[in-house]
Formats: C-alpha cells, structure tokens, sequence
C-alpha cells in the first residue's frame, strides 16, 4: 500500500470499522473528512512502511479520544489532532517525519489520515492495537516501554494541553480521560512522541492494509449479494461466533466511557438453525449470546460459556451488507452475525495480557485464545 | 519590605491567614518549610518592588490550587510549584525573573516565597487578590487582562502539565480544576505568564507588607494579653461584624472545594454584650450569625440582613490570640471573632465585580461595600 486515495476510503472504512470491536468511533464521519481532504488537497496521501522511517526521526501516534456516543453527536471542528501536533512540534521544537494510526478501528483509522494530509506528512502502515482499545495505556507502544510523556489534547475550541512529564501511561489515561470529560467528552490525542527506531520495536505492522483488504472484500460480497460475515471471519483467521437478533441493550455513559451490555437472540428458537462455521459453541445454540462491552465490546458469553474474550476481536457485523455495529449505534432488532477473531501476536505475549487481558476488565478468567493470529 | 527573614515568618503566616478570609490553605505548613528553606539556604529571601521589574521581564504568578481540606492532609513533597516553573521556562525558553504571589490568603501566601527560594529568585511585594479566592479566573491579572496561557500545572508525583492555549480564565479555572481533582485534590499552579509592564499594570501592590503588618500587631497584642480582633479591624480598616461560639458546622469536600456553613451564636443570649467597635448591625446581636463558604467566606448573614459579602474580606479568627480560623478548621465550640474588612479598591471595579461579585458565587444581592479600602 503507497497511498490512500479517494477510491480507497471506503473500503479502509468499512474494514476500520470491523476491526474496531465496536469502538474507535464511526467510520462515518471521519470518512466524509477524508474524502474532503482529499478532494481539497487534490493529492492522494503517501503511506509509508515503519521500517522506512529512519531510526532518528520523530513521529507520534494520533487518534481521538472519549466514548463514540459523544464523538458521533459532538462534531470536531475538523483540525483538532492537526492543532495537536502543531503544539508538540513547537513544545520540542522539532518537526514529525510521519504520522501513526493509534488505533486502527473504527473512526480512529481515519482521522490520522486526515491530519496527515493537514500537516503534509506520510501516514505509516500500522498501528499500536490491531482493533480499538478503550484506555490509553493498551497499546503496543506503552506495553513494549515507549515512554508516555510528552503528550498533547486538543479539544474543538482550539485549547491545548501538553503533559511534558507523567510517570506512567496509566497516569497519563487518568489525566487525559479527565481532561477529555472537561472537554466535553471527546478531545484529539498526540501520544506517544517517539523515535523511528521506537515505533519499529512496537508497532503491529500492515493493518492499514489489512483494514483496506478487509473492506474490498465486503464490497466484492455486496456487489455479488453474499452476506459478508462468512468472508470476514476467513479473512481474518476468525469465525462466526453466532447469529441472531439484538433483543437487548443496556448502554450508559459514564466516566468518559460508553459502557454496557447487550443481548443477542438466536432466529430459530427450539430448532437450531446450520452451522456456518467450522463448529463454535455459539453458533447453532438455542441460548441468548451476552456481550459486554467498554466502549469496545469485551466478552461474549452463553450462559457461563465464554465463546471469546478480549484481546481477541469480537465484532458485531449487519447479517445483510457486512457493516460493523459500533457499540454507540446498537439497537433492538438488528440482525447480526458475532465475529470472533484472533488477536494479533503483539497482543498476547505475556506483558501484553497484563494490560489487554481480561482480568484487566475485570473478568476473573484466564484468557483462552482463538486459534491462530490476525497478523 | 526589602527581605524575607526566620524573625518574620511568624508574623507573615498570622497576616496571611487573617487576609485568607478563611481559604488559601493552612499556613503552618508552609510557614514550616519556608523556615526550613531560609534555614537550608542560610540567606534571606529578596524582595523587591513590582515597579522594580522591567517591562519586557518574564514573570509568574504561582500557587496551590485545591480544597483547603486536602491540602492539610495530603502533604506536598515540596517542590511542586518549583518544578511547574522549570518546566514552563523549558516550554519558554526563557528564564523567569522574579516570582510573583497569587493570594495572598493563607498557605498560599507562603508557598510563593519557599519556590522562589529554591529557584534562587526574588519575589514581589504583593499579590492578585489581596485576599484568597476559591477559583482562577478571581484574580486582577484575569480581571485585567493578562493571558490565562500558558499555564502549568504539577503533582507531588512530578507529573507536570502545560496548558499553551486556553480561551478563557474561566476555562482554565475548569481544566485545572478538574486535573487537580485527578491529582489527588492539591497541585502547584503557574498562572499566569506575563511582563513586568503587565505585571505592573494589575498587581495589588504590597499585600505582603500589609501582611506582615497585620502579624505584627497580632504578635503585640498578644505580648500584651489583649484580644487582637479591634486592633486587626482598625488596622485593615474594617469592623468586628460578631463575637460569639461556633455552634454549627456543615462543611463537604465536593467538586474540589471545601463548600459549607456555618453559624456563630452570641455569648450573651438575651442580653446583648456590649458594643466592641462603632455600630455594626451584628455586635451586641441576639441573633445566630450565618457564614457560607466555599473554600473562603463568601457572605456573612444576619437572618435577612447581610453584614458583609464577597470581596470584601469576611474573616473569622480565635478570640483569645487573633489566629486567623480556616474553613477547614471551623468547629463546634471555637470562640470568634468574625471581622469584615474592605476589599483592595481593584476589586470593587465594575469589570471586578462581574467576576468576584456576590451574584458570580449565587447570591441575588448587589454589593454594598463597606466603606473605606483594604489597600
């Protein structure tokens, strides 16, 4: 992937948001962003590999921080991550070579795309999650001991804040969430500032990429009138976990957060419909599917089963056209198909699974992986 | 007052607690560590005249920011308002000149002078309140029109933030507000950035002086063994409002603040004592005097009668030896009495009062100043 052009932007979209796990905000209107961008720039971006980025350059990740009910509802006045990075050049007087996708789900692969064109620089193919997060300290770069400080918000009214030292990323999640609340509950986030020979260490390479490959093949199925969720699951070394209607939702928004839980029903009460996928417990069961979720959805349950568990992906995807359902937009009835799929390997090495897993979350369970890796 | 020495820390820790209106923090805490520092350095600390600072000079005003009640509890590490002005001078690049106090009530009076201390810098005889206010946006450099950013902000863990543009004082007032609350409740302010020609243009000038002064006397009179409070009143020409017994304290720790009220009964119920100062409606009162604070005293009631409202200074000190009782400090039993003094005339302006009037703290009543000028 050398760039992303107007004929890429939704399919990155529809890929972003399947990898967002239900969060990372809507794809919607980042992408109406991004197309703008493009069009006004009338250039397509550069996207460059991390191992093109020179050992000694500066870069940082981007992303927009606080829960998707209040990012779709609050517009952005559009150059908030721009305005950031302005403020961390001038802060350490010295200019970004790239920009890096913090989370690669949802609405948080675009608007990194947007601000590079704003500023003039590449984006690099990658990010620090995989899939979406819903705290600061569960990425890549934090859990493999790129330092947290300096990092820098923004909100819509053009204030800026930047934290030039904080002991740890957890720290700085508990500032920055607090900030972004005072914010009005979304704000655009720099961090972590970093070296070229840094971001090598711990990125998870490709996913732009793979976002891009996943949404190609969603409009392939669409076009061909196929549902998508069979196709998905494949592409990602995943499977169908169940199908079904949404007969439940809790949803609240606390704390920054859009917490909650929902509820899936099967089609054929009593009479379990065809297996689609090669033999998960879900699908086909008679039982309601449970699903928590923290702005991303977190666990999925039968009864006491636990069919997947975070950091493994579970996404909920529109049975008919293959759009991933962000946990903001869940609503009763909607028909869907429950996507689990591995996480990639950065994610489940023993440091990782002390930030990321579910305990974290506060399951007291042992994390069981699907088999396999997403990358 | 061209030094700060050991002999008059005393006096300054009394005058700055009677100026505190019953905010600003404790003082003996930090009369304690500027006794320590002016011990450790072996040097008195200069003070100098805010007319001695050149006008393209870079000073800040520095503080604590928080509840009066946690900052008792939760004890600085010591360095915190020296570290937020290292850090903003490497955000600058730019050395500050000299350190300027931002209340001159309570702690906060002190605070100051133990930073520039260990900064190596001299402070200026005077202050932006002439008294303490409980949020930012209260002080005569928001009031007249310095810049509320940068600003920063630091924690006794050394975490540091730095705000580089921020709308309003009122917004800064938010921001740090709700970091400070992340921070555990207490922090070190630098707030604000400015010139010696702005320094010059809104400071109330020689608070310091006048506290030392009010200390002073307080010190004599108890030397003498005669009740301080006349002598404190005449001195910062104001009145005794009331004498009597605590006899109710409501007081919470919400959003930041101490928030509460009190009430004061007279000594001698049914037959009034005798009149103490020239014809306040309060002395020689059957009624219960009633105090609202939040973190200082805002208003002073006598059933529908107000004595004394927000600016001018309501403040409640021990009958026996003058100390100065902060709200965090108010409890059943304490003997008082309460003194009203006038606000510094750079509160009582029409663009002051619209900040620091009794309707910004919920009160629908006009101003009626009592007469005369604190400074």
């Amino acid at each position: 992937m050398q760039s992303v052009t107007l004929n890429d932007t939704q399919a990155i979209a529809i890929g972003a948001g399947i990898l967002g796990t239900g969060g990372g905000g809507s794809t919607y209107l980042n992408r109406l962003r991004l197309d703008n961008e493009l069009r006004a720039s009338g250039k397509s971006l550069p996207i460059i590999r991390a191992d093109d980025v020179p050992d000694d350059a500066l870069v940082c990740a981007v992303g927009g921080m606080g829960a998707p009910t209040v990012s779709n509802e609050k517009l952005q006045e559009g150059r908030e991550i721009m305005r950031a990075v302005r403020a961390m050049e001038a802060h350490l007087r010295q200019p970004m070579h790239a920009i890096i996708i913090g989370e690669i789900g949802g609405g948080n692969a675009l608007g990194p795309l947007v601000a590079a064109l704003q500023l003039g620089l590449p984006a690099v193919d990658g990010d620090s999650m995989g899939r979406a997060f819903p705290e600061l300290q569960m990425d890549t770069f934090m859990i493999y001991g790129v330092a947290p400080s300096p990092f820098a918000l923004a909100d819509t009214q053009g204030n800026i804040a930047i934290f030039p030292r904080i002991g740890s990323a957890k720290q700085a999640e508990d500032f920055a969430r607090s900030l972004t609340i005072e914010m009005g509950g979304s704000a655009a986030l720099v961090m972590p500032v970093m070296s070229g020979a840094e971001l090598k260490r711990s990125i998870i390479r490709d996913t732009l990429s793979l976002a891009k490959r996943i949404g190609e093949n969603v409009l392939d199925c669409r076009a061909r009138s196929i549902e998508p969720a069979e196709t998905i699951a494949t592409l990602c070394k995943g499977r169908i976990l169940f199908t079904g209607k949404i007969t439940d939702v809790e949803r609240r928004t606390v704390q920054g957060f859009a917490r909650g839980q929902l509820k899936i029903a099967p089609f054929h009460k009593g009479k379990p419909p065809p297996v689609l996928t090669g033999g998960p417990r879900g699908v086909g069961s008679t039982q309601v599917l449970q699903i928590d979720f923290q702005n991303e959805n977190l666990i999925a349950r039968l009864g006491d089963d636990v069919l997947c568990a975070v950091p493994d992906l579970i996404t909920i995807v529109s049975l008919d056209d293959g759009e991933a359902i962000g946990t903001e937009s869940l609503r009763y009835g909607l028909r869907v198909a429950v996507l689990g799929m591995p996480a990639p390997k950065e994610l489940k090495s023993p440091e990782a699974l002390a930030v990321v897993g579910p305990r974290t979350f506060g399951y007291d369970i042992d994390f069981c992986p699907l088999p396999g890796d997403l990358l």
